[in-house]
């Protein structure tokens, strides 16, 4: 399947081309790059947009239960869906990476759904990019909502709230001292907090550990981009299916609520601002290695501080200047 | 005091003068900027060297009463011990700041000691630089051991190793798959692993989980770095004053291996390298903010961007071009 192929049938909804093309965006190769920036720009036209939403959950709290509960029940309503994963450790934990239609057996069988496993990268910066190009991929591809997960090591939850519409922090029943355990920075991404394994023996300490939460939400400062009662913490069974419906209606009341007023647009904005200066901050710092001066200076340089004949800033200091003074 | 002063009298080990020195290398003011700037250059005459120890441990593993039981055995020896904190979330937990000096009483009243509070900013790339410049200020003061210690938060244990020249992870005794807490990056970086509170109740505990960590350091592939059985695990008890001694012994024996090898200049040379590059990557970072020029041209391209004229990678290409296309 050449690009003019892939583009061709992926606008279709083609699963398998839509497959081929997330290959190309997620390879190094340099004639991969080229196809996949060919491939992107014969998609641009298509200006279809999905609901873009990020999931954040630890292992353990019923991640995978969680999106094929949830998605079959978008696939029901007759919606398509996309699930892609953001890992930055999935080349270490190996396991996971073979693991994901395995743990959404049921819903990577359904025509309307398509699951992407996490590439075998770890390189934070290139999971973004890679991971923005595969969600344009997947809207151009006609896909309804895109769920993008994350188990949340480091940085990786910046990275989805910064790629998403909705950000969703999935939790686990816990005593009320668990609540030490999510980063007051990641309760300020939340756009919502479902507390998961509401049924059975949990369900009296997944709703105390609800309240908590909706507790620690009314504590932290509102926020423009929502709308009274927002952000919420909810409880959900996506192991009995209960709870996820109202879930859902809240997110689209919260996204109806936005859109109306300039804040999904304004969001949009922002985030494509965002990793504009972040590719630049990449670009700049890949030019200190990748380009042949660049690099022989910094190697000069960089030997002239080891030796110990300079400092480490006063070398800095005369390189950067050296930089800044060019026309 | 001014500049000179501060050198005379620092030289000489005066604490104050040594305490308004790291104020002024903690300063964001442009004049502190360059009085320290200053203040470095007088220095760097004085050709001396500490014996840097880098110790990283997660609250609760009795990292204060280690710092004060092991600076005070040092000081019973004749020896200066400086201690100087790391911590990127000081700033946000703000007791901390002032709990420097109480939690480690005994040892800031000893004349032979000096203890610095971390400084109140959380960025870390600034931490670094500062520790660094207050690391050569403690060596021109004449102190022989510097401790650097951090909570481990992040990315900040990789600065602790950075500045080190020994790297000491202390860890409390816990069940065997508390080792799955530890991160492989951080065991591959330790020196040394002591695992304290070997007393009383967790005796026991702390045997069985120092085994454990043997073990799995004798996994990790031999660096070129260590004599035989090295890297090491211990016990001591911080609060008994017992095994520091024993660790001191072969912190001594480790570091003293490789001074004779090599492998400690080899060490500060290539850490002075990874410094300066450091430097250039922040320095360049900034000027995309700082250069009134550059950040006319981001906000542009950014704005551009945000209109949905052009895509974030697109924009940044170009931009990255014309940067490049500078002689």
């Amino acid at each position: 399947m050449d690009v003019s192929e892939i583009a061709e049938k992926l606008v279709l909804g083609d699963r398998r081309a839509l497959a081929r093309g997330i290959t190309l965006v997620e390879s190094r190769r340099a004639d991969h790059r080229a196809q996949a920036l060919d491939l992107a720009s014969r998609l641009r036209g298509t200006g279809r947009q999905a609901l873009r939403i990020g999931l954040s959950g630890t292992p353990g709290v019923g991640k995978s239960t969680f999106i094929e509960s949830f998605g079959l029940m978008l696939v029901a309503q007759g919606l398509r869906v996309a699930v892609l994963a953001v890992d930055p450790s999935s080349a270490r934990s190996g396991g996971s990476i073979l693991g994901d239609k395995t743990r959404m057996d049921r819903l990577s069988r359904t025509p309307a759904a398509f699951i992407r496993p996490s590439p075998s990268q770890t390189h934070l910066g290139g999971v973004a990019r890679r991971t923005r190009e595969a969600v344009a991929l997947c809207e151009a591809a006609g896909f309804d909502v895109v769920l993008i997960e994350t188990v949340g090591v480091g940085q990786s939850e910046t990275v989805v709230a910064q790629l998403s519409d909705l950000f969703i922090l999935l939790l686990a029943p816990a005593g009320g001292d668990e609540l030490q355990g999510v980063k007051r920075g990641i309760m300020e991404m939340a756009d919502m907090i479902l507390v998961n394994k509401a049924d059975g023996d949990l369900k009296s300490a997944a709703l105390r550990t609800c309240a908590d939460y909706a507790g620690a939400l009314r504590l932290l400062r509102r926020r423009p981009q929502d709308p009274p009662d927002f952000p919420k913490a909810m409880t959900v069974s996506a192991l009995h299916d209960s709870g996820l419906a109202t879930a859902w209606g809240e997110m689209r009341t919260l996204n109806d609520w936005r859109r109306s007023h300039g804040h999904w647009d304004q969001n949009r904005a922002e985030q494509s601002r965002h990793w504009f200066e972040d590719e630049v901050r990449q670009g700049l710092l890949a030019a200190l290695t990748e380009n042949p001066d660049m690099r022989a200076k910094m190697r000069a340089a960089g030997d002239a501080v080891a030796q110990g004949q300079t400092t480490p800033d006063a070398a800095a200091a005369t390189l950067l200047a050296a930089l800044a003074a060019r026309p």
